[in-house]
Parts: structure tokens; sequence; C-alpha cells
């Protein structure tokens, strides 16, 4: 017998995002998972889980709802403070977003606030987020600071980050963003100098990843190899926010580098999208962030073709997604973009965890996998997408445990 | 002294929606309301209150939330069985929506699945759909049968709403849709004879308004004029489903009778747009179900030159667009529109009101009004569209109390 803490029996269908013969979704009729100590200890049909599994502990009845793993977000903004509400509003009027990344405005003005903003306020801000995320699915996400540039609120961002990850059961992977863009009132060369030499040290011990946001209004491709090539030389794995608003350099710098993920890619070309399959990187797309700034579709047939995995994000930021929804980005995915349900469910699950370097561990349920699930009011897992604009998760269990909105 | 039984404190910004002295939104900072018997009986400064109200009941804290009056959904069919996941599915893959309207598909197929629904199950299913628009703000709907389409369902669907009225505080307007499209097994002429001598009679005491499709794949100009004249003449008041997919006729139609509201409208004409403003009709715009459809956008410029009011309506159907959420639909009308966010509120409160008679009553907030409210966590009103695919919604008051999802 298996010993297991936790259980979830009578999942109408269960998507173990595991593929097996002929289903991508490795999808179990009434099935049930068992877990032990935060991790699945066993997967299969119910009416096997009493004569294989010894519970000990609580189970919960998914009375036929669809199971799948919890949704898992591969690109997040959780710590800032202050609205930009105003900058959406006149993006409707025509205002571009390129043009509003300059004086007050744009992200130099969450930088502001962010400074601003004690440390448990920050905290109470992104706790808030956290239970949004829960609330819509999501389990994973990966965390970007970002929005200090200064080595003290960078710092308090990944304190935020730290104490954040103690209340919440929502798993975080933090990543350092110190090149989001150039701040204010501080020279170009001497703050990617700082970035290199002070900061990208500081936070080694503290995040998984770093990230650089290469395009015109943040770092030019030689100062994100800089960046990013020291950031590797430290141990940090890479992202990198690349052709999101025009044609650049970023995607080859995500190739060459190794990077695990290249983000947005609304204007990758060919060459590149092939060059980032070829370096196993996972392009992560940001639908909501497109659709607020009414950009191009990215090259979905391009990555299709070239077999380049696909992660649907969130990109939760206070400029262009003010939003915690994975299933609203799925929608998004499918309706503006022609993705299939199947591709955008893939996307904010498999790999997503890939780009996080958590496959096999999150996005998938199997044995050793996290026991992070979703119940859900929905037919079949691909018509998680077919629901647009409302919560139809019924139950979000990370760890192991039920989460219950504090 | 007033006496009351309910009050909500210290919101942040009151939107009345009653215009004031430069503000249309009528916002009153710190603001207060009171209630008694589920009306408004006194609003204005928190400061005031103590002082004016004598309130024996149950206060509700905003502790600096923004309050707005309960969104008003003016375009609603919330009673159907099935699902039509898989359509909404081929759509992504180029499938257009007029193409499914055949054959065992579209909406004959929703027709089959809710007459061989127990009364039960679709009294449920609509009970979960009032759930869900309580979550997302909303306390008035418009809502219509018309998956029915024979005497003895069409009944079935009004006994729904009539049982789901007693069962939830969501305030439930009937509108008879018998003219949704011809159903199947019946001879066209045939049918909209049974529909006028039968159907519309025997419906008028359970119905505030009768509709009609006036499109290619539902009915033509002259079935149109012919069904909505009769229903006129009994004493219904009407509505028109209207160049959604195509132009036509419909909006003269409506402007003619004197249509309460013409919906969809995308395909409208500018001489069009003027007669319904003349003829005090309402504009009923569906974002979400032209965002699945991927139809083309109203002529909304149009439509602000004449002074045609434009209410926001969520279309809850399975086929274009499964949600509750008239947040989500204000979001896709500015980004996908570019209304503004004020426009998006109005059309969401005040306009919807209008389109169902409602006006002074419900979507504002005065004394006399039904004592319905949001509580949001949003910055201002105007912040509720910069929230995409997220649920802001901290607590919705309907007829003077507190909703608890059960």
């Amino acid at each position: 017998m298996i010993h297991a803490d936790f259980a979830v029996r009578h999942a109408g269908q269960l998507a173990t995002m595991m593929p097996s013969a002929g289903d991508p979704l490795g999808c179990i009729r009434d099935g049930a998972l068992a877990a032990h100590e935060g991790r699945v200890v066993w997967i299969g049909h119910d009416g096997e889980l009493d004569a294989q599994v010894d519970l000990d502990g609580d189970q919960l009845d998914a009375a036929g709802a669809c199971v799948i793993p919890g949704l898992v977000d591969a690109h997040t903004h959780p710590v800032f403070a202050g609205s930009r509400a105003d900058e959406f509003a006149e993006r409707l009027g025509g205002a571009e977003y390129q043009a509003q990344q300059s004086g007050e405005r744009g992200i130099v003005r969450t930088v502001q606030a962010t400074r601003q903003a004690d440390p448990a306020a920050l905290l109470a801000l992104a706790e808030a987020r956290a239970n949004r995320f829960l609330a819509n699915g999501t389990t994973t996400i990966e965390a970007k600071t970002g929005y200090g540039l200064d080595l003290p609120t960078e710092a308090k961002s990944f304190d935020v980050l730290r104490h954040l990850s103690a209340r919440t059961p929502l798993r975080i992977i933090p990543t350092f963003l110190g090149a989001h863009v150039v701040p204010p009132t501080i020279d170009r060369a001497a703050y990617v100098r700082a970035l290199m030499e002070e900061m990208l040290p500081a936070f080694k011990a503290q995040a998984v990843f770093c990230d650089a946001w290469c395009e015109k209004p943040a770092f030019t491709p030689s100062e994100t190899r800089a960046i990013l090539g020291r950031a590797k030389t430290l141990g940090y794995q890479l992202r990198i926010h690349a052709a999101q608003l025009a044609p650049g350099e970023g995607p080859e710098i995500a190739a060459e580098l190794g990077a695990r993920s290249a983000d947005h890619l609304e204007f990758a070309t060919p060459a590149q999208v092939k060059a980032l399959a070829f370096a196993g990187t996972v392009a992560v797309l940001c639908p909501a962030a497109n659709f607020t700034t009414r950009g191009p579709r990215p090259p979905i047939e391009a990555m299709r073709d070239a077999g380049l995995p696909m992660a649907i994000a969130s990109d939760l930021n206070p400029g262009t997604s003010n939003s915690e929804s994975l299933p609203h980005a799925m929608s998004l995915a499918c309706v503006a973009w022609g993705m299939t349900p199947r591709e955008s469910l893939l996307g904010a699950t498999v790999h997503a965890a890939r780009s996080l370097g958590l496959e096999g561990f999150a996005g998938c349920l199997q044995p050793g996998s996290f026991a992070d699930c979703i119940l859900l009011d929905v037919e079949t897992p691909e018509a998680i997408p077919y629901y647009v604009g409302v919560n139809r998760v019924l139950q979000t269990v990370a760890g192991g445990v039920v989460w219950r909105p504090s």
C-alpha cells in the first residue's frame, strides 16, 4: 500500500498533462490522485485508489469536475505600488505604450511609487495578488523584481517575495529584473555598471533567474549581452523581454546565451524563432499585454513550424496587464491569436513549467510532482478558454492542501 | 431623522451615477448610503449620516473601497442546457458563426439540450449563473427565454426564471424570445403562426419584453415586423437582435416600433443610428459576443454623434459569450472598441437600466432607487476596465442585503 495524507476523488476528467497513447493531455476518466507531504504519490482511476492507497487525511470529492495541474504563470511582476489606470485610459484614446515610457509616466512612475511604499504595504499588495492568482487557478508563478531599480528597493522587493512565500501556498520563483529600464536621475552607463558590479552579485542568492528588457525604451543589445552574460557567469539562469514593440536582437541574444525563456516576441523573425527552438528556449507569450497595447499577434505559425514551445503568461503588471488570470490569458490567446484551446492549456502548464526548469514537477500530475491541482467547472480541460472573463475554478489545491481565501 | 435598516459606510468614492456639477458620475468622497426595506433612503457624506439617519440594522464598512450601483446587464440568455465548447474551438480554426447555425449545431443544438433537460437541472444551471452574475457585480439582468421554441419548453423556461427569482436576490426582467430562430422539424410559416397565435398570448403575463432576432439565420424583416407588431399590440415592450452579422432592416424596425432596445448593431448604418436615437431606443452592445465571433466593431462614433445611449451587456449564451461578467465586457468595449472607461461604466449602469425601463431605480443610487450596490477594489470607478479578466468585486449588495455565495 502507498501511504498518503490527501486525496482528490472522482475527477470527471483528470488531465495529467503526461501524454499517453493518443491523448496529449493524458486524461483519466473518473480519476483520482493521492499525495503525501505535498507530492503526488499515486494517480489513476478512482475505483482503484482504495485498494492501492492507505489514506490517512482529507479527501476532496471533485464530484465529476475536471481536475488539472495547478496553472503555472511564467511571467509576472507582482511587487509594485501605485496605479496606472489613467495610462490605460489614454491608450484607448490612441496614445502608444512606447510613448508613455518617458517623463513621469510609464514604468518609472511605478518605480517611484514602489520606492516610496513601505515594506508592509508592498507585501499587503503582493499578498492580495497572490490570493487572486490562487483563486484563478495558478499555483506557481515566476515573480520579477524590477520596480526598484536601485539596491535598496530591489532588496526590499526580494524581501517582499520572501515574506510572501512564507504566507501563501503559491510557489514563487524569483527573478531579478534590475534591467527593466534605466531609472531616472542616474546616468545610463552608471546604472549598467551598478547593475553588473553591485546588484547582480548582491541578489544571486535570492533569485533563480535574471531577466532584461532588450528594447528601445530599455536596454540596447550590447547592454543586454553584457548584463545577461555577467548574470550567467554568476550562476543565474536567464529570461529576456524581447521583440515586444519592434523587431530587435533580443531573441538572438536569448538563443546565444541559452536563456530558459524569451518573452513577448511579437516581432520575432522566422530565423529568430528557429534559433530559439534550436537553443531549447521557451517562448513565453503574454496575450493580455498584447491586447491592451493593441500589438500585432506573435508569429504563432512560425513557432508551431519550428517546434518552439509556447508558454502563456499573465504578465501581471500595472502598465499593460493588470490581471492575475491565466484562464483569461488563454481565452485571449485563442480568440485574438487563433491558438487552439489545447495549445493554450499546454502553454499555461507544461511549457510554462519547462521555462522555469520545473518540468515534471509543476504543470503536470504524476508520482513525484507537486500536489498542485485545480478543480474546474468546465466540461473538458480544453473548454477552459470557452468561458471568457469569469472564473470557473472551484477549488485550488497547493502542496496537497486545499487553499481557502483568507 | 430618516429610518433605515441597512447602511454602507466609508466608500472611498461613491458613484451615484446621478450627474452633478462637473461630474457625470456624481461621485461622493467618503460617501455613505442608507436603505430601508430594499430602497435607498439617504445618500451623502459619511460624516453626516449619524446626524440624519436613525439606523437600526447592519452596516457594511467599505473601508475606502469604491462603491457604485449594482451593474445592470441588459442582454442575457441564462436558461439553457448543454455546451458548445467545440463550436467555440472550431471558430478559432476559421469556422464562421453564421455557418454554424445549420444542421445539428448552433442555437438549435442548445434548443435540443434545453428541451431534454429536466426543470430541476435547468434551474440548477440558471442558479449557478445567477451566482456568477452576483459575484461579478451584476444585480439586475434582462433574461431571455428562446432555447425552447415550443410552447412547453418556453413555458418551462419561464418557470425556471420564476423559481430563480424566488431563490436569488438578482433582479430578473423576463423577455420572451420565441423568435430566436426557427426550430427544426417545423415549417417556417407554421412556427411564425404558432408564435403569434399561441405563444405570444400565452406568455404575456410572464414577460415584460418580447425580443426577436432579425437576421439571415433567424427571421426576415417582414416576419420580425409581424411578430413584434403583434407583441406590441398585446402589451409587450420590445427589444430586437439587429444587424449583428450583416447589414439589415432590424434597426429601422426597432425605431419604427419604438423598441426599448436594439441589440448588437455591428452593421447599423449612420441613418439607422440616427433613427434609433430619435425613437428613444437604447443601443445594447455585446462586446464579448463580438470578440468570440471576431465581428467588426459597432459604429461607436456614429452613435456618439447621434447621442444614441450605448448600453454594454454580457450577452451570456452558450454560443458566443459564455460569460456573466460585465466588468469583462467593459474591458473589451474599451480595449477592442475604443470606448472610454466612463462610457463603459455608463453602459453597464444608467443606459442599461434605461433600456429596461428602470431608469432612476437601477444603475444609479438616489433616494428611492433599489439598494443595489457593489464594493470594488479599484482606485476610481473609471478604473474598472483597467483590471482585465479578474474579478475586483469585494461585496455585492442587493435590495439592502449583503449577498453571500451559497
